[in-house]
Order: structure tokens, then C-alpha cells, then sequence
């Protein structure tokens, strides 16, 4: 996608073919700013940092910091080093212990002089197979958003809602949730999409927000309180939201709040989706609600918050009095019966067992 | 209630007799100051700069707001002119049109060097009047909590989520939603109150908060997307919400966002109730979802958000990317079928048009 009618994507190898680039996501929307990752302690960080966030590019990055792990001493000690590391930097994506998996496999019982180009060689292809995946489901997604437009008048525009961000941001490029959202902007399709803020770490004021303006699409951010009224009063066609984790039996853990979008589409007939790659599949929970762990994070990132002071500087402020107690829980579990559909790269697909079963049958069968 | 261990009311008479005292909301929780209203246009922007808000505070600042106008000028046209300056400070709050419909049934049939007495009795009585009707929701409500608390085992306590603030802060004292909570707290009960930020204005965060520690009642500030998932995990025994306007049928103007906790709370079997003072009730709106008009407020109040810089001072950053839109809705409307019953000064009710006719028949009996 793009930045400043730049092409970009949101990690890349740099020109010396090993130290890895990103965009630290934590500066935006105020400030563009990219950063080097050049060791397995500067990959972890990103991604407990929030630098780079969204499964995908959690997965892709984790993915990198196992080449640079690997760089620096390719011995099975090493190896298993990096993955403990990496792994223990966000709970709940799934992705990353996919990605880190993949890593593993592709690197474990080759010998320590081929491990390095190898690793960077899956790295590669993990991030090559996000954006075919991505893409994939933006062509899926597009055909609901069409299916939308054709009940339009002339004028009106199809209206999108979105929580967080899963938009390419989120991704190693084109996105998950938005994916659809820019094939169908990029065809032409008049189209507008709220955004939740998303409290609190506010990714989509932040990110979701500043994408959609770099790329061109009409989109307004609201507050998390607003969806279940515009849904209320016909101002929402079609929900759709990303993912961090889909269990077997097609519940939905993604950030704190889409629950409660969920609730608000059901009672309104809206349809609500969630667009996901297959990675974000894990068939060896079959019940999400119930065996889902939320991550519980800073109390911080609820008492304070950061934004653009009048004299242009990041500031951060305190928002909670002193002495109140805060919680900060990262995601919640949408049960699938809420769930209109799945966008996947094989197609739009129930939330269901038998529906994901049967879609991704060798990965279903693999969890058993 | 308390402020610092001293008895405090929202608003009072200062030692004048006439100059009208107010705490200035916009400050807290970091700063508590008080605030002096002099004339109309004073109590006028108290009431559109939310330095006062909550529908009880709105109407008895808007009651004292007719004092100050005629206390310049008892004159007719004075009357009408305060009367036309202050309800268009606040198009949704009922309160507001029925404090100052008591304001002009209280003076206008009498001489005008009698206006400035009568029109500080009456203002003097609205506030008492509020007071009592809080401690009367405060009471019934306790009954709820304490059937609640009667199911809980030796040190559990009862979890209480709310959103905004419909404490004291937002009446002349005591409080609406609030009261109950401080009537079982003040009783013994163990309670604990899950307390809604409630963006954009944060009044959760900033206020009830701020007030709940004052008086040493537990709580904790969560995100407003985090309540489905507080319910869906038996965190939650009970909502407690307050209303900005209750229609004939039940439905309930109240914070944006309440609609989505109700959905929640139904979703998951939490009891939720929604507490008020009668002249919250409007008999003349006879469906609230389809009929209650949203107040728009100014994009600023999202996409801008102050707190307490680290040097002390209170500083605003922005949180939203230039030229990204942002839209503002300041309530929704929750469906009466929602709601499991109304807390108000004369029982526990049904929020349907039936039991709302047989506890109030003369409001009702008067609207048709």
C-alpha cells in the first residue's frame, strides 16, 4: 500500500540483506519513522513494544528475529533460544507460533552453514504467502461489498464498520479486514467505513485512520460507544473486523470490544464478518469462549495516553485519577453464532466447525 | 457526599444568598475548583462548557439560572429571554425543559418585585426535591443489591458495572445510578464498581472514578470495550446506569454506548437496570428509539482528549490524524426489552408503557 504515494510495505529487508526494516507504528499517525532490527532482542522488542502489532506482521517479524538469531550463531541452543524468546512476547496470536513453527521446520535438521539463507528464505515466503493470502481475501470480500453496492442508489455509498486496525498495518502488506475495503475502493465502488477508535491502545484513530487517508478511502473515526447507534439507525451495511485467533468451532478472539460490535450487528440484521488468514486458525481449541486466554496488559496504556501537543511534540497524559485501580484486558472471545461468515483466502466460509473443517481440512486434521 | 472527608453538594447558594456556587467538572479529577455564577449567561455556559452536567445538575443550575436572569431584570421579557438562552444549552436532557417549565409555573402569574423570592424558593425546592428522590432510588436500589449480595459467599463481593456518571456529581447530590452503590456501601455490602471511561468525554474515568474514591468505594477503570467480556465471564452481577431521557415506552436516552453494555448484559443473563429521577421520564415521546433526537457534539471532544501532563499541568493532545473525519454522537437509545427494570423514586418498575403509566399516572394522565 501506500505511503505518501510511496509503495510500501510494513517490514523488508534492508540493502545489506539481513537487518530487517519496520515502521515503528507506535509514532503514528503523528510521525513516520522506520527502524533496524539487527538482533533476535531488537525483534522481540518490536513486537512487546507494539512497534509492529496485527497477527500477521507479529508472525512475519517473529519470523525475521529467528534469521537474526540465526545470523548471530546458528546452534540448536540459539535456535531454541529464539523461539522461547519470541514466542513469549504476546500470548494470544497464534500466528506467531505458527510462524515461529514454520521457522523451525525450515531450519532445524540442516546443517549450522545452511541454516542462515534458509531461514531467511522461509522468512521470505512467509511474508510472500501473507500478501497472496491477503489479496486472496480481498477479491472474497469484494464480492459482499458488491453484493451491497447493487442495492445502492446512485450517490449513496456503501458503509463499512471496522474495530482496530487490520488493515495492512497490520499485515506485511495489503491487510486482512481492509483487504476487502481497498479492492473494493480500488474498483471503484463508492464506499465509507467507520472506524472505532478502539480504546485503549486506539488503533484505529492511530492506524486504521491514517492507512485508509494515505490510500484515499472516505472514513470517519468514531468512539467504541458509537457503532450499536449507527447500526440502530441504518448507518452501518456490513461489519468487518480482523482476527488474532479463531478456534475450531469458529469463535473469534480479537481486540476487547468486537464482542460487543457483534451484539450490536445481531440485533440489527447487520452482517458481520471477520476476515482472517488461515494461520489465524487454531484447530486445537474447540470451544473459544471457554478456552481462550485474554491477555491482561498495562494498566498503563488505560490511565495514560499519547497524542500531538499543541507545540507538535508527543505528550503523554494521565486520564484516571491517582489511586483508582485500572484493567486492561487485550481481547475478547465473539462467540460464532454471532458471526455471519469467515473471509478466508479459500473463500467466505461459515463460522462453524464443519464449515472450517471442511475448508482446511489438512490443518483440521493435523489438530486431531 | 464527601470531598476530601468534607460534606459537599454540586451546587449551592453562596453566602450572598444570590451568587450561585458550582464545582467545575472539566477539571477533575486532577484539580477541584469551584466556580461562581453571577448571571444568566454565567449558568448558561456552566451548563453548554459541561462544567456542570448529569440531567439532575443541568436542570437545578438551569433553575438557578432564572434566578440570576430575573435578580438583574424581573421583567417578562427577561423571563422568556432567560428561558429561550437555557434550554437550547442542552437539546437532550428532559430535566433541563422540566426545571425551568417549574421556573416559569413558579413566577409568572406574580408581581415582579416578588419574582426574585419566589424564583430562589422554587430553585431552593427543585434542588431539595432532587436530593430526597436520590435517596429514594438509593433505597430501592440497595434491595436489588442486597438480594444479589445475599447469593454471595464469605468475602465475595458484588460487582457493579456502570457507565458514565449518574453519581452525585451529576445530580445536586446523592446521586441516581450511584445512589444504590453508596446506600450498600454505606450498609456494608461489599461492592466493587467496574467503571466504564466512557469516551469521548471519559465522565467514567474522570468523574465517577474520582467520586467512588472519594467516598472509598472499590472500583476499577475499564476501557468501554471491555464489559461483554467482564459478563461473559460472571465478572458482572449487575448494571447500573443512569438516563438522560426515558420515553413513555420504557426505551432509554442515556451516555452513547449504554446500548451496547444492555445488549451485553441481556447476551449473558446480567440483571440490568437503569436508575432515575422522575422528571427524567418524558410522556410525550411515545417510542424513544425512533423518536429521541442525538445530540452531534464537536469532533474536538474525540479527537482531542485532555489529562495531567507529567509536569502537573492539564494538557490536550490529539489523538485522531489531520484531515481524518470524526463523528460524535452524545447518546443512544437502549429498547425498553433491554432493560430489566427501572430504579426510581417510587419502586423498582418494568421499563414498559403499562407499569410506567401505573407508577406515575398524573405525568402520564398529563401528556395526553
Amino acid at each position: 500500500m501506500k505511503v505518501g504515494g510511496q509503495h510500501r510495505r510494513c517490514i523488508w529487508l534492508e540493502d545489506d540483506g539481513k537487518t530487517v526494516g519496520i515502521i515503528d507504528q507506535t509514532l503514528l499517525p503523528h510521525r513516520f519513522a522506520t527502524v533496524r532490527l539487527e538482533t533476535l532482542q531488537d525483534a522481540a522488542r518490536a513486537i512487546v513494544t507494539m512497534q509492529v502489532r496485527g497477527a500477521p506482521l507479529i508472525g512475519a517479524t517473529a519470523a525475521y528475529g529467528v534469521c537474526l538469531a540465526l545470523k548471530a550463531d546458528a546452534s540448536d541452543e540459539s535456535l531454541e533460544r529464539a523461539y522461547a524468546t519470541l514466542i513469549a512476547t504476546r500470548p494470544t496470536a497464534v500466528n506467531l507460533k505458527w510462524a515461529l513453527d514454520e521457522m523451525m521446520a525450515a531450519v532445524r535438521n540442516r546443517p549450522r552453514d545452511e541454516r542462515v539463507a534458509a531461514a531467511y528464505r522461509r522468512a521470505a515466503d512467509i511474508c510472500e504467502q501473507d500478501i497472496a493470502i491477503n489479496r486472496a481475501i480481498g477479491r472474497h470480500g469484494l464480492a459482499l461489498i458488491e453484493k451491497i453496492a447493487a442495492t445502492k442508489k446512485p450517490g449513496e455509498h456503501v458503509n463499512v464498520l471496522t474495530h482496530c486496525n487490520a488493515g495492512w498495518l497490520a499485515a506485511v502488506d495489503v491487510g486482512t479486514a481492509l483487504s476487502p475495503v481497498y479492492t473494493a475502493h480500488d474498483a471503484g465502488i463508492p464506499l465509507h467505513v467507520w472506524v472505532d477508535e478502539t480504546r485503549p491502545r486506539n488503533q484505529g484513530a492511530s492506524l486504521t485512520a491514517w492507512e485508509l487517508g494515505q490510500h484515499g478511502v472516505p472514513h470517519t473515526v468514531i468512539p467504541d460507544n458509537t457503532g450499536g447507534h449507527l447500526m440502530q439507525h441504518g448507518e452501518v451495511d456490513i461489519a468487518i473486523v480482523g482476527a488474532d485467533r479463531v478456534a475450531a468451532n469458529g469463535d473469534v478472539a480479537n481486540k476487547i470490544g468486537t464482542y460487543l460490535k457483534a451484539l450490536a450487528a445481531k440485533d440489527n440484521d447487520v452482517p458481520f464478518y471477520v476476515a482472517l488468514p488461515s494461520p489465524t486458525i487454531d484447530f486445537t481449541v474447540t470451544d473459544g469462549v471457554a478456552e481462550i486466554p485474554i491477555e491482561q496488559r498495562s494498566a498503563d496504556e488505560v490511565a495514560t495516553i499519547a497524542g500531538r501537543a499543541a507545540d507538535g511534540r508527543i505528550a503523554t497524559v494521565r486520564i484516571v485519577p491517582d489511586g483508582s485501580a485500572v484493567a486492561n484486558y487485550g481481547f475478547d472471545v465473539t462467540p460464532a453464532r454471532l458471526v455471519t461468515g469467515l473471509i478466508t483466502e479459500r473463500g467466505v466460509i461459515g463460522a462453524s466447525r464443519e464449515a472450517l473443517a471442511k475448508a482446511f481440512p489438512e490443518r483440521a486434521n493435523a489438530a486431531k
